[in-house]
């Protein structure tokens, strides 16, 4: 028998302007799994994160994970997972992927890491596809790979990591409101005005400009999202006024983290970054909205091994 | 009465998947004016470029670009133009950006550089209004600033100059097609498919990494348009089989040159450029379709005074 403690982190999709593409790794933040194998061929997960979970495996991502995985290398074996630390579902801050990631990154390991980083991150994907219908990388790529990631395309996947500044705080808050993914893609229209969609190829175009030339400021206006800012937004209360707050505390920019409900604000500092958490916990709490919130620098670091 | 001779070079709007929001300038090719300024109020523009332009000066884009300037810097002056050397009208390689870009830049000069670049290239925009009904900067802000420049956003104005790899060439044929760039731009629709613009921002996010790590690959992989050439291409004829040709031959991309009809290749040495050109003439000599062709280096150098 070998086992493994793997940690994932938690990730914010989208950054404003990067709906689909582009996500980014909170480094403090994330899920923790137990994996062992054995001679055999099952998977068995249990949950000891005192969060609640779907009981059947086939409703928990972990188990898609293990599967393509196993597609892949052509292996076969007893997969007991015992999920250690989890983040609350419907948090907007990537939640399954985390998860996934961590199941992906550890089964690899197990089996002396015979997949590459990219094809981690596909398997990793087979989770997101079961929590939310699709095949997005915007939370699991960063989960695996850490820093910031640029999905470039999806017909093959083509990861880019791209430079994270020196400093870069981001404050993140999930009030606990659940709005699933599902339903959080499922009120954005199949089609979108050619000026927005204009607008956010330029705010894209400008992201990753200002993450190589370390133009933080750069970075921060061009984090708006004209795409599915105005429709998601509507599931958290006071938004607008919120987002002011936060700016003129000195953040560079706030936005929707993935399809919501968290919100998250982009900070140079520290202690703007701080100032920001504490502006999204007066407004919540003012509103009756109980909520985790944390203030974190990005990183680099990805999935891993840890010892617990 | 003071007087300079002022370049200013052709330029490729679009760039494959930057649509309305990234160009790059032609620097072998371009406009050429002749401009002085004495005291009085009034403009005169004398074609002596062989090239048949519109007679009524309201009608040439010089005159636009002239107002906007006295506009924002308060002057009045007797402004005299020769326009000495044109690109064709309706080439799709920048023709009107090079002669507003010519003309801002020299008045500019005239008056002693009074106005900042992006000031300029403001100027610049009116004569892009004028010739297709917008206030479009892919095609002016690289013919005034040279390089490959990234309009992140119009409003405010925020260009950023992109880092221009050191072998970059491009193959640019010119098929005697007219095409306007208000007729290119009315096929288009006014909305566009989630997953296409989705396909689009991520191939921009990745056009632009590629320049700053000076990865030619990533940069030929995301010079793809999901958007504008699934309409734009019915004006080539043949163009699907045009560029699997050009592929083959070791070109990185092939697209069309903003608005069409004109076409050009991206390739890391200048003999793969030649190559592609050579196909692209033959492409349309075989059609019986006239052409201008050019093979040339991108390279940094913008608008700016040469003795002529």
């Amino acid at each position: 028998m070998k086992k493994v403690n793997v940690f994932a982190p938690a990730s914010i999709a989208n950054l404003g302007c990067g709906f689909d593409i582009m996500g980014l790794a909170l480094d403090e933040v994330g899920d923790v799994l137990e994996m062992s194998v054995r001679d055999g061929d099952g998977l068995t997960i249990v949950n000891r994160s005192g969060v609640p979970l779907p009981e059947d495996p086939e409703q928990n991502v972990i188990t898609p994970v293990i599967r393509k995985f196993m597609e892949l290398t052509g292996n076969r074996a007893q997969v007991d997972v015992v999920i250690r630390e989890k983040i609350f579902p419907g948090s907007g801050i990537g939640s399954s992927s985390a998860s996934s990631a961590a199941a992906a990154f550890g089964i690899n390991e197990l089996f002396g890491a015979p997949l590459s980083e990219e094809e981690v991150v596909l398997c990793a994907m087979e989770g997101e596809n079961l929590a939310s219908g699709g095949y997005h990388a915007d939370n699991a790529a960063p989960a695996v790979m850490g820093g910031i990631v640029l999905i470039r395309g999806y017909e093959p996947l083509d990861l880019i990591k791209l430079p994270v500044p020196g400093d870069f705080y981001c404050a993140v808050l999930h009030p606990h409101l659940v709005v699933s993914t599902k339903e959080a893609r499922s009120i954005l229209p199949p089609k979108v005005d050619m000026h927005a969609a204009v607008a956010q190829w330029g705010n894209v175009g400008g992201l990753v400009a200002g993450l190589y030339s370390g133009n933080i400021g750069l970075v921060g206006r061009s984090m708006r999202d004209a795409i599915a800012e105005p429709y998601r937004k509507g599931f958290i209360p006071g938004f607008d006024e919120l987002r002011e707050k936060v700016l003129q505390s000195g953040s560079l920019a706030m936005n929707i983290a993935g399809s919501g409900p968290s919100v998250f604000a982009l900070a140079d500092r520290r202690e703007k970054a701080r100032k920001a958490g504490e502006i999204f916990e007066q407004h919540f709490a003012a509103r009756g909205i109980d909520y985790h919130s944390y203030v974190v620098k990005v990183s680099n670091r990805g999935a891993r091994l840890i010892a617990y």
